[in-house]
């Protein structure tokens, strides 16, 4: 875990993006816009060889026997290409999320104090196949002032070679640095970026759960990422059974690898008879498996074909699939239990009528979100309206949830004074401090 | 690092206590308010007990030769009791951190996002000797609604079990479970506590270096503590020399062990020869050693009485005491080098009259404080207005700097609908959000 251990070759290389990343921390806005827009431009101009790179990507994939999923992803044909252009130009147009002044206070006559958001430095970003990340990130990097060193699937090498060989060519073409966005491509080198703590400032994983939980436990380096989206719908016993029925349905298909989508549904007895004699049917037919407790089996009896018992293990299991596990619960205090026991504290749902119990699920459910009435498939930063998601965290301290540009960037407090010092203010004669706020 | 390694006593008490926190989170704000006063009151009645326990103590550290500083920190004597005890209803007056509304932003027609500050949790806060500490932690962690384990001196351990059991008393008094504020005694259960992450939200640890790092590596529990303070203060060639004289002086000697004190002094060369005649004098009628390196010394001569050289190790090394070592730096780009090789992030200043350089200075030094003609000092969240001061942090990820009430919360995202899915907004014919922020 010290640098000792670097190859002294990607310590320079981290070095060298250090220092491109603080001259990126003093560019205008107008600047990062425009690289944003050059390398919108340099990637349309290279398209030919971008699809040409990932072919031979994807034919080297195939020969090797890729999982057909793994494939969907890493191919990147020509239309796939001008939709990730276009969201790099969309990230150009959010509004800057450095320079913000978020406090503004006289300390005293003379003696002013701002906090000023500034970039955070040296992103560091994992990611599995998919090579239009790398459009993206380096997008977000660059709009959020900071360099990014980023490591992508081994099967997408060529595809993210000839991507990031246009978009050094853009940050070229606007006088910038090209190591601003430097492109790892050995998995000894993702090791190494974990250690490299004096000169990258996040570690962004994007992948398995597994892989996730490895990132955090193997650096000192700030993670951002959830390890695991463990979220349910609590159907209460003043739910609209209608409601109930249109967001389990949604929360469980919609997507149902994503993970925003409910893995376990807790239902209220006094409920159930009404709701699962409408919901059991309605999720088989978008061939959902439906595992089921004791005492949900009892109810149903033999109104549907025979369920799956859901144990233990299922509680704790995000399926990433077409299963859902259902549960009877005898209380709101109950599913709140259940769920502050075995959520990942992502994002949790009730649908009832009953204003009172909403609000007793949102002050006690401990979770990045808390949803009334609605599907917990909104839990997004796009969705959010933050215009870009940098990723979900379901850490407790901030940034909690969808995180977007905001996530990217840090704060540094500016105290300018007169000859101010801290004498004047101590002792038997102090002076006392304004402490006043100023509006712009 | 699993939670098999824990004592289950332990476990089993932090279980209770975060159960503790759960009840406090949903408490409101008048609730916690006046737990704080009565806490206060139950201190004040029990004042001859605690100034007892802590002679007790402090008789038992006479006989084992405990350091005089230590010895200082340990005392508890009526006067700073009070003075303590006025210290924690300061903090019941202070804004409510929870509950805080920081978006609120309809996605489309009764879709409606907030996201609201709420407690953390539970903290984990271990501080040595100072057994004042205890009112103001327990004062902070209910006023943010959180519970806390705490950790004080052993030295302070008589002390420390007195003021809890007053605290005990002024929670009971208003119907709030004496599990809020544990203290722990021993040095295993410290060590526990750092496992405990399944309970414990945020570790908070005062005291030196040394140890704030040990907590670092041995927990994965966010950690809010700064590592170092190697502050500096920069004297561009553009100063004034009376300004850069005075907030030297106070900037070293105002409380020299204190973490926004400065350890290394950097010279413009243009201005060292106006500037040295006049520093080193003061510096040294303070009683500060001055060390200098060779470019200094050879500049001022047989001026002064020979100076201590500076090498390499003093650039790194916080002093906590008088000691100063003085650099000639070329430009101001080497004085931002400087700093940004040796710093700690903590605190950073600089003395001109040249806006552009402080301009300059402000945007390219990585510190959580860049300060401009005044003193590092001012570093501190009472004198930043934030009316208590929780930690100052010189990680790079936020909080950052000094932190006050806000570093005790973090945010859920409260979505509310009315039946809402997320199939409505996706597809070929997708509805589109509106994504309105809503104002108050």
């Amino acid at each position: 875990m010290t640098s000792q251990t670097l190859t002294p070759s990607l310590a320079t290389l981290a070095r060298e993006t250090r220092e491109a990343a603080r001259q990126l921390a003093i560019a205008s806005t107008e600047t990062r816009n425009q690289a944003i827009e050059a390398i919108a431009a340099a990637l349309e101009a290279a398209s030919a060889e971008i699809v040409a790179a990932n072919q031979s990507d994807c034919e080297a994939a195939l020969a090797e026997g890729l999982a057909k999923s793994l494939y969907g992803r890493l191919k990147l044909d020509a239309e796939k290409l001008m939709a990730a252009i276009a969201g790099v130009r969309n990230v150009g147009r959010l509004p800057d999320p450095v320079g913000v002044r978020q406090i503004h206070r006289e300390l005293d006559d003379g003696l002013v104090l701002q906090r000023i958001t500034c970039p955070l430095g040296v992103l560091g970003v994992i990611f599995e196949a998919r090579p239009d990340a790398v459009m993206q990130i380096a997008a977000l990097a660059i709009k959020s002032g900071n360099a990014v060193m980023l490591k992508g699937g081994k099967e997408a090498v060529r595809s993210c070679e000839a991507l990031v060989e246009a978009i050094h060519r853009g940050l070229t073409q606007v006088g910038l640095d090209p190591a601003l966005v430097r492109l790892l491509t050995t998995r000894e080198e993702t090791l190494a970026l974990l250690h490299l703590d004096q000169y990258v400032d996040l570690i962004i994983p994007r992948g398995s759960n597994a892989f996730v939980r490895f990132v955090q436990e193997n650096t000192r380096i700030p993670v951002l990422g959830h390890a695991d989206g463990i979220c349910h719908l609590y159907v209460d016993q003043a739910a609209d059974v209608p409601k109930a029925v249109q967001i389990t349905v949604d929360a469980k298909t919609q997507y149902p690898s994503a993970c925003n989508t409910i893995e376990t549904l807790l239902v209220h007895k006094q409920i159930a008879p009404a709701f699962l004699q409408q919901i059991i049917p309605a999720l088989q037919s978008k061939q959902v498996e439906v595992r089921a407790d004791e005492p949900t089996r009892q109810l149903i009896g033999d109104a549907f074909s025979e369920l799956t018992p859901a144990t233990e293990s299922d509680w704790a299991t995000e399926y990433s699939d077409l299963i859902l596990s259902i549960k009877l619960v005898e209380s709101l205090e109950a599913a709140i239990d259940h769920i502050n026991t075995y959520g990942s504290r992502h994002t949790e749902a009730i649908v009832t009528e009953d204003a009172e119990a909403a609000s007793h699920f949102t002050a006690r459910v401990d979770a990045a979100g808390v949803f009334h009435n609605c599907s917990t498939r909104f839990a997004d930063g796009f969705r959010y309206g933050f215009g870009a998601e940098v990723g979900i965290s379901t850490q407790k301290m901030p940034p909690r949830g969808p995180v977007g540009l905001e996530g990217l960037v840090t704060y540094k407090y500016q105290l300018v004074g007169n000859g101010h010092i801290a004498a004047t203010y101590t002792g038997a004669n102090a002076k006392a401090f304004t402490h006043r706020n100023l509006t712009d």
